[in-house]
């Protein structure tokens, strides 16, 4: 663990005592609020401003005050890298709150928001990116703005620690038929050389790492489809793959009992993932 | 405000500073935890061991650790009533989250909850019971356990607080053509002599209110009907109320643009109210 977070504007040691909150915080009676996991590769915070537009983004559409401006948010950041002297593999949480009111669903408008971030060691997740993992489907009972990236996370938080108890790594949710996305992750099938992955709208979360893929499989020259994929799609794909902020690019080796390219590494996930390695140190800052 | 409030099992003065909780309190960070709300009359708790079923159920539900025993919680929350001197009209607020933990989806087994619970005034609402209240329709994008009395309510806040700075006391949800229930009450239609209302699954939290009425209709030979209530039954309806622990039985008088009985008050709903009010006092402690 490193020895300072982000708490409001300041700097302090990282311990519970220094970044207490209020009982009358609307995060903690309503979770009422969003956030933020941003990469960092040597000491160095990757697509930053992708991160934050989509933290505006959420925020916005909650109608949260930001609690500060773009360049005052990045400026705190890099401060509490530097502070921590942090050199390595990380992630950085933030999350921001609406704020203080005596509890009523009806909120105020003139609210300061709460902020507070941590940076935590993230190693290159090796094992999963040689060996794949398994995924287990599961309805999707989260509410219908999972392009908001809430703190209303029990529906993740249920089916995530569901799956983990019955050893696979993540939950691939459905919703009426149609596969959307993992518990933490988004998905991807691979068909015919083609790539098909669930359209940005309110059933998925906007990932910033789902965003580079289309960008780098449009360098390679792999067409994508932005399409919905019915459930009995999964058992005739030829490759499937997970992508998340921590980590990258993931082959999918096995559905429930259904393995996946006999349960090995397909050529498009190895080409994407070794390319998105490559150029993961072009967008850091 | 009163001067008292339960952190965990102390009563300490009711200030911030009192009631703090850390960053990484799951509550804080996922949500994760539950509520209840219960009504005090002449100072007296109003159905205290249902809500401590539903509290149980909840919990269960969510696998969270119950912080103590059933007694020892109805104790605590007649201490707090006593601490305070509270010998009028309220309502108590109480909040179990899961407990403590670095920040991860995947919870731990043996967390120790986190516990508070405050006490506050709360007048009968006159004008709302002679005058009726205007709900307004909106999608229900609410996650699909809404039997679980749980603290991921951004579903709830962003709609009720569209409806209210929209003029409408509630939005009332409807998913897939059906009515739900309202933002924080079940809803009820009345055609021909018959009070139909959602039956209690996954879509509508169970309401002890709700429950009370079922209860009380039969005693007074009103027939009910717990069935789902297409959003085009609405415009035939005799006459349609809502319920809720603070508020008991409330005449809708209109459903967005459309009156209901001619905006007023249906015999029905009446005879509804008054009994209620009548046999509140058969359920105090």
């Amino acid at each position: 663990m490193t020895d300072y977070m982000l708490w409001n504007n300041e700097i302090v040691e990282r311990k519970s005592e220094n970044a207490m909150v209020s009982f009358e915080d609307r995060g903690y009676q309503f979770g009422d609020g969003v956030y933020e996991v941003i990469r960092i590769y040597d000491g160095k915070l990757h697509t930053l401003d992708w991160h934050l537009d989509r933290l505006f983004y959420s925020m916005e559409q909650l109608a949260i005050r930001a609690p500060f401006s773009r360049p005052k948010i990045k400026q705190l950041l890099k401060q509490l890298i530097e502070k921590n002297q942090f050199t390595i593999d990380g992630k950085i949480y933030l999350q921001v709150t609406r704020g203080m009111q005596p509890r009523d669903h009806i909120y105020l408008e003139e609210l300061d928001a709460i902020f507070y971030a941590t940076v935590d060691r993230f190693d290159q997740p090796v094992d999963m990116w040689e060996n794949g993992v398994k995924v287990t489907l599961q309805d999707d009972i989260r509410w219908l703005r999972c392009d908001i990236k809430s703190l209303n996370l029990l529906g993740n938080v249920l089916a995530r620690t569901k799956a983990q108890r019955n050893g696979y790594h993540e939950p691939l949710f459905h919703r009426d038929g149609i596969v959307r996305e993992c518990g933490a992750s988004n998905f991807y099938m691979i068909k015919d050389g083609v790539i098909h992955t669930h359209p940005t709208n309110h059933y998925i979360l906007g990932g910033i790492t789902r965003k580079k893929i289309l960008l780098f499989a449009n360098e390679l020259g792999i067409p994508v489809k932005e399409r919905e994929i019915a459930v009995e799609e999964l058992k005739d794909a030829d490759e499937c793959f997970l992508s998340a902020t921590p980590l990258e690019v993931v082959p999918i080796i096995q559905i429930d009992e259904n393995p996946v390219n006999g349960n090995g590494i397909g050529e498009i996930t190895k080409r994407l993932q070794q390319y998105y390695r490559k150029r993961v140190y072009d967008y850091l800052e």
